[in-house]
């Protein structure tokens, strides 16, 4: 049995874990043959591989990002993209694929078992923890410790100055990693995508943590959004409600905004892209290796169009549509109980 | 309402967080009052008790430790234990009771609670996860970080000089730490005292790994036993089967057996109380302040003689009695799962 | 004897353990009282003080910020500012200020001592290490740490994407900390405020790493200008040559010009005060506990107007006018030492 | 021109760096070819060889260990060992050697260049910092670093449980180490090889620090020796005066003295080989790459019998002879600075 291995999206810290294990438990357990795709869907249009093989894996388990490159590449996006890949798939005897990816790398697993019969296994990576069906997609630890590691720092700033640090974490769509990192990272205030924050309240908040004479943090989701009047693009460029460009993301703006308003110096980090990169969190590797593991029992079983999942301590299968339907956003109940925190 | 608050049992990053979040809820949400009991339960015993308010939580989320002190004093087994306690709780005026620690100190809310209606909430604590009920308890994130940075470290020091490097991490009686500091640090061994150990097979592991040209990690929790012949007692002293004094524990024995039957050289790394020290991890933060939240809510609730637990991402609150009947430990079929990456 | 202690300027791991240092030496070893100004100089001028014995520093080492409080307020540039500073000292009976900052706080401290002959003693402290007449300063190693940490974890994003990766380190004046952490990093492009940089250059070496078939990194200081054309403000705003308005700093434009001219994606990231926060380096602690206990060793051989000062591994003290005469740049044998690993 | 390395001795962080820096600058600079030998100097003496060009050092910069493998071999103690030397080195064309190595390493490399003309260049490495005519050899401060963090965890534990912690660091000969890490730590006792304890001293101080109600940390370099009475030797094995045979190292032994004669509890940590392995701080791969680049200038320079060293911010060259001829042990003044800190 050959099997094909890709990875898809932004890069995670775990990827490699994963491609290890499924190659380590595939050769040894089940003499599988493997070959690795280049940059994710596009390896396989295009027909780009890698030898994936025991040596090919020795020594990744530590290591971020991937061996086997990434893409944002859309197959079905691409003119004659479904031929080329059932093409390529056949001209390199390939028994089945697993892809490793976020919404739209499974996705397009999902579409290709269920439409055009492509036996696909889905392993779930977001750094965002946005994916319906799972607990906790593996990536998201390790970028949340490296965002808590950074708003300790950041406190001892904010005390020495008296100043609001205002630190922009990622998550456009979920606010994920803002609650996890500003919850173990001691923040004052925490914004995510899902509630719109009212700027008075924040205020209101910062205003109160200077009166317990302590400096406030604010972690901000890079896709809060405030209540009303003002809107923020993330894109380098962003707009007021009146079609004004600011000069960067919401952390920079709510910055200027908490300054003007409550009369306090104010700070803004952007964290970007250092959570996503570097070792794995032990948490991460350990997950990121079970799903590997798993992924291989999924194909041994024949289980395709489905995807590994953590449920609690176990790892379980379940339809790659059903993870891919909607994403998985914080709960306003989640975001209630750390409520208590605020101000 | 006044609550009182104590920790018992061996010290574990995240108690201070358990303790912060349980203070900022019930005064902010509830205007409780609390007071602190020194050292666990002797703090009760003895009327030893700690001004506990938020300025006294203020800055411990990140600290490890606990500021409350601990210790291991059981009042079942102090000459009027009961007595006292019952009384010292009468003249403190307090209402319930807040015990955050493992096996012992559960063990004796749930008795002050089911035989003498002590109004007792628990909080489970392990840095060994061997708590049953709970998904996870906060310290053990922490330790696995801890232990998989040693790993990530020996991994070179055993490539440089082609040596076998024995790893012994904590776990007497359960192997969690082992399988997942193990596992995530790409060992080539682990044993857990769950499963008794083959040392025939173990040098096998260790040749097969020399054959491919690598250096063997092997990590061994403290507990981990062999098969037959050698018996091994961690204590400081040990003995073999003949009664004979070995140098030290569990893994100093390994390595000198592995030295001996592979003609190999092997070094021991012994982390003892590294495991269990200093700040908690982003999880471990998030984990217990979840839980110091829930509690307050159990006793709000008059939830008594329960027990905060993680399933999947929710708390719950389980019997304390279930959660301390008997010890989870390590499944056959969790430890086969990851036996693909010996050798 | 009485001894007051201030820090200034911008926060700087190993504050801390300075004044930790001095107290306890002072009071063990000559008996001496101390007394802690708030806030830098603003704290002598208006007489704002705090207690500071043995008991107040303990715990404090391990501790970023300064607990002492920081500004930039310059006696010299206030009203009636030096007569109020010599009233407060002599109303306290402070018989020596042990004046802990950088630049401008030790300028201060000279002059006080040059010019109104105040008994005061430095401590250098910057970020940025461009103080002369001391190998280091404090606050520089862990800056560093920081900043190699971050590039590591870029690392993996570059490669998984084949991104340029562009990482702004703190450094208006200097460029130690590019120099360094970009050594240590091992960055392909390093860009120092000393030396202006050729936008075609920088350019020539990203596109040769991508020959090699590799992603860059490109480690750019704050102050950084290009040669010619372009200029670059950092202050939020900034402006082109023709006084256009950019989006932002130094790391940002040069991702964009990166992209513009060599057709490679490449994203920015501003580590910004992540840099300056948190817990200091083993070495920054030795070197801020050495500068303290010798700051004492100053103030009993009344050594005035001197600051202590790091020469190979011994602390020596040398004129505060010298040290603060001139800036402490990146000579250009030192730049020209690592430009091997360019490209 | 033709240029061999090897590396010899214990594994250090930052032996990778300084190959990848000679290679670098080597090739780039002025088309020198390399050979790598395998093991330090034995691969020398049965020719074994590595390719070692700009590919093969391509990401192991941030490495611990080293790519070439090491060994202890001497050469001078082997039959025939100078003739197989000067043959393999004539059968491969080498024109100088790189020799990567502690005293014994560098000892070689010193006779060999003085003795037989084989035209050397040192480049110094210990963990330890004992090696004279340098301020410091790379390695060095990682461990510190990992030994601090080691201590700042275990401060928590001593606290919780009001216990001593003995931490066992390496240094049999010179106790910079313990030194560094004890002082930046903020351990209560250093005891180091340079300067006999005295044991009633040193409960002296465990029993102080208990008075003001803190717990103590001692750290005690492994080669650290009481005044008298006991002797204790490190070798798995250890014997009092009388020749009775301890547990264990100096540290175990020192646990059991203190809990003896002082009635407090005390555990024992003993880092070992966690302190030379895995990633390099940002100072030793700065430091390791520019001894590196130097080495490369020495050769083009011919200045061989001669080893590259770090006076302050500068890189020199020295003569091996002098390097290895005495250890640089901790001066009495040194080790008095930090007393203050004691009990």
């Amino acid at each position: 049995m050959r099997i094909g291995v890709l990875t898809g999206g932004g890069d995670c810290p775990g990827l490699n874990a994963v491609i290890r294990a499924v190659v380590r438990k595939g050769v040894q357990d089940h003499s599988y043959d493997f070959i690795g795709y280049r940059d994710g869907w596009r390896g396989v249009l295009n027909g780009a591989t890698s030898r994936l093989d025991i040596p090919a894996v020795r020594g990744i388990l530590p290591r971020g990002g991937t061996v086997l490159g990434s893409s944002r590449t859309n197959p079905f996006k691409e003119p004659g993209g479904i031929r080329r890949i059932r093409e390529n798939l056949a001209k390199d005897e390939v028994d089945a694929l697993i892809a490793i990816g976020g919404e739209d790398t499974l996705g397009v697993a999902a579409l290709l078992w269920s439409e055009h019969g492509v036996p696909c296994v889905g392993v779930p990576k977001t750094i965002d923890n946005d994916l319906s069906a799972t607990d906790y997609t593996f990536g998201f630890d390790t970028a949340v410790g490296i965002a808590t590691e950074a708003i300790d720092r950041l406190h001892t700033t904010a005390e020495s100055h008296m100043r609001v640090l205002v630190v922009e974490v990622m998550g456009r769509h979920a606010g994920w990693i803002a609650l996890h990192s500003g919850l173990a990272g001691g923040a004052n205030v925490i914004l995510i995508p899902e509630q719109r924050f009212d700027l008075d309240e924040v205020c209101g908040w910062v205003t109160s943590r200077f009166r317990a004479s302590y400096a406030p943090i604010v972690v901000v989701a890079e896709g809060a959004m405030p209540k009303d009047g003002d809107l923020v693009l993330k894109d380098g460029t962003s707009h007021d409600a009146f079609g004004h460009v600011r000069l960067s993301g919401v952390g920079e703006w709510l910055a200027k905004e908490i300054e003007r308003r409550t009369g306090k110096e104010a700070r803004t980090t952007v964290l970007g892209h250092v959570q996503r990169g570097g070792t794995p969190s032990a948490f991460d590797r350990w997950l990121a290796t079970r799903f590997g593991l798993h992924a291989i029992d999924a194909v041994r079983g024949r289980e395709f169009g489905r995807m590994v999942a953590l449920r609690g301590t176990d790892i379980v299968r379940v339809p790659l549509a059903e993870a891919t339907a909607r994403l998985k956003t914080v709960p306003v109940e989640r975001y209630e109980e750390v409520k208590v925190f605020f101000g």
